[in-house]
C-alpha cells in the first residue's frame, strides 16, 4: 500500500497506479483484443455494471464542488452507510473514483478521464 | 417475439425495438440519473461486462465483412458453440450484436451506434 500526503493529511487508501489507464486497450472495433486485455477491462466494466454504482458516479458528479461524502449519498440512494462504501469501495479499486480523508469524513470525486478512457475503449471518439 | 423478413429469409430472433436506445440517459456526468435509468444503464453495461462476450464483439468487429457465424469464433475463443451461443444472445437481447439466419447458419454483427451510444452515455463526446 501506498502512502499519499495531501494537503498535510495522510491517506492510506489512495494507490499510485491507474486502473482504468492499465486496464486496456485499443477501440473493441480496431483489432481483436486479447484474453488478458479482455479480462481486465471487463473488471472494469462490471465496477461501473450496477445500479447503485452508476448512481453513485451520476450523484458525486452532480455535487457543487465535484465530491462528496458517504453523508452526501447515503439520502439520495436510500441505501444504508455501509452499503454506500461497499459500492464506493469498489469504484476506487477500478479507478472510477478516488478518496481523499479530511477530519472525519473521506471525500469522493471522479478520477479525470477516467469515464472517459472507459468510453474509448468502447467507441473511439 | 416479432418476424423479421430479411432477404427472403425469415428470422424470429430479430426484434423491433433497440435496447441500446432505450436503455439511457444523458451522460452520467451531466446530472444525477434516476433509478430507472441507473437500472437499466447497468444491464446494457453487464451485458459487455464480461471477457468472452468482449472478445466476441472484438472478433465480429475484426471479420472482413463485419460479421460472422458461430463457426468463426469458437476457435478463437477456446470456448464451445453452445458456451458461444449463449454469449452471443446476451449480447443480441442487449442490442449490442443483431442476429440474421441465412440458410444453416446464424450470422452476428455488429448494431450500429450501439458501442457508440453506451459510450456516450459514460462520457459525453
Amino acid at each position: 500500500m501506498s502512502i499519499f500526503v495531501h494537503n498535510g493529511y495522510v491517506d492510506t487508501a489512495q494507490t499510485l497506479h491507474d486502473p482504468v489507464a492499465e486496464a486496456c486497450c485499443a477501440p473493441l472495433t480496431a483489432e481483436p483484443i486479447s484474453a488478458d486485455e479482455a479480462r481486465k477491462f471487463a473488471q472494469l466494466l462490471k465496477a461501473v455494471a450496477d445500479p447503485a454504482r452508476l448512481r453513485l458516479v451520476s450523484l458525486v458528479a452532480a455535487q457543487e464542488n465535484k465530491e462528496a461524502c458517504v453523508c452526501d449519498l447515503t439520502g439520495p440512494l436510500g441505501l444504508g452507510q455501509p452499503t454506500v462504501s461497499h459500492h464506493l469501495k469498489i469504484l476506487v479499486d477500478a479507478g472510477i473514483l478516488r478518496r481523499e480523508k479530511r477530519g472525519v469524513w473521506a471525500y469522493y470525486s471522479l478520477v479525470p478521464g477516467a469515464l472517459e478512457r472507459a468510453a474509448a475503449v468502447l467507441s473511439p471518439k
